[in-house]
């Protein structure tokens, strides 16, 4: 095609589209000069970094700051909007009307909430339904978070519930973090028509695998930012000639890093 | 002794203390929690996460932000204000009586300007004694670029004309950032009674020999920001399949990337 390629596109492409996710400017900035043709955003990166915890729904203005500067740049930008921080519809539409005024492409609303239960599945339809009639050129990535509160196994049959009926509702594509399993994967792949996006985990899903299956997209989650994060402390504790070798940290100890302050002391030099 | 280490006596203990800069509140609390003594700032890293360049007084707002929020770490923490984002006395030791009221250790003032000029040296010294007055709790680490900003040999005379300035005007410490060899070094260390900080840089000024050479202080810089950035490029060019063999980003290419919007197109997938 000649015309420029949309977000949208970027989902019907040859593979899935591949995804990394900013939590700041700059960070968005050099993986678009990196070559990806289309930016995301991190929730734990944006919350962690202002020092406040992840899917809480505290970072309303952090999460708008960083839109309005990551809109600047020449790619498509998604902004991971948590629940939408508001349980009230009209703020949700409200926050999507600013995000599209920016010139934002995409959004990800979670059904996830900070207490680890599931938004009741028709109010999560009515909020879908209200974001595409605020903003209905914003490609809206529906995520369930089914996976990723499970106590022990993985509901499908609330999962493939939700996806169906965020479909219905109007959103424009379906997202499942820590879905791995062929057969899950294969399972919402086939009961939506609309692009499913699933979580890069090294290890556990190979992307070549994943776009077999039928994922539409990938994308990083917090990797990246932990990534950055343990390449900070490991290089001080370099420059401090005490032992580098320390493992990257996981979601939940850099949330606990937040929550919780760090106790002071060990490294005094060399 | 007895009663908590303070900030200044870090200064003094066996080793030069070894400062890691942080740019968020995760990064500054993950260098806690990795043992450091003391976490301090960068404006490079700071600057860029808000999507705006270094060095230009633009990050008043981010830095009050930073600062704030570090404040809650066990560790004393010390705020880079570059010039002080003002060229006016009165705002400067405002803005040194707002970073105190959170309960900053300490401070970087620097003399070099967004023109690449070196304030005059009686303004500078009025700017110090001002900080003082307003802050005399805050350790005051007074900068001169002019090491930093030389267009070929670095001006001896000059600098330590100034060091002793910054001094006499009631300094706590002097950081001259880019000395490196021994003999410019040893003649900073003689010229003030003050504790000298030196930009710690990889494969150059070797931290053990500088604290023989009598540094007290030695700060990463930018470096440790610069490494994260770099992590997370390589991890998303990893996921994406791409040669993720990428060189680390300069304080200048971190200038460009946010000065100039990067051009997009390049990793499409595997």
């Amino acid at each position: 095609m000649n015309r420029p390629q949309t977000f949208r596109d970027l989902h019907h492409g040859d593979g899935p589209l591949l995804l990394p996710n900013a939590w700041d400017f700059v960070s968005g900035a050099a993986l678009a000069e990196a070559g990806f043709p289309a930016v995301g955003t991190t929730s734990l990166g944006v919350a962690a970094a202002a020092g406040k915890p992840d899917a809480t729904g505290g970072t309303r203005d952090e999460t708008l700051a960083l839109a309005r500067s990551l809109a600047r740049l020449p790619v498509p930008v998604t902004v991971d909007i948590e629940g939408g921080f508001s349980t009230r519809v009209a703020d949700v539409a409200e926050l999507a009307t600013e995000l599209a005024s920016y010139g934002i492409a995409g959004l990800n609303l979670e059904d996830g909430r900070s207490d680890e239960t599931l938004a009741p599945l028709d109010h999560q339809t009515t909020v879908i339904a209200a974001v595409k009639r605020a903003a209905p050129q914003v490609f809206l990535n529906a995520r369930t978070d089914t996976f990723w509160l499970a106590d022990g196994e993985p509901d499908m049959d609330e999962t493939l519930r939700r996806v169906r009926a965020f479909a219905e509702a109007g959103a424009d594509g379906v997202f499942v973090p820590g879905i791995a399993a062929e057969e899950h994967v294969r399972a919402v792949v086939e009961a939506v028509d609309l692009p499913l996006n699933v979580l890069f985990t090294p290890g556990k899903a190979d992307v070549g695998r994943l776009a077999e299956l039928g994922v539409r997209r990938v994308s990083t989650g917090s990797l990246l930012f932990r990534k950055a994060l343990h390449a900070a402390t490991a290089a001080a504790l370099e420059f401090a000639g005490a032992d580098a070798n320390v493992p990257a940290p996981s979601y939940t100890e850099i949330q606990t890093l937040i929550s919780q302050p760090p106790v002071s002391g060990g490294v005094s030099g060399r």
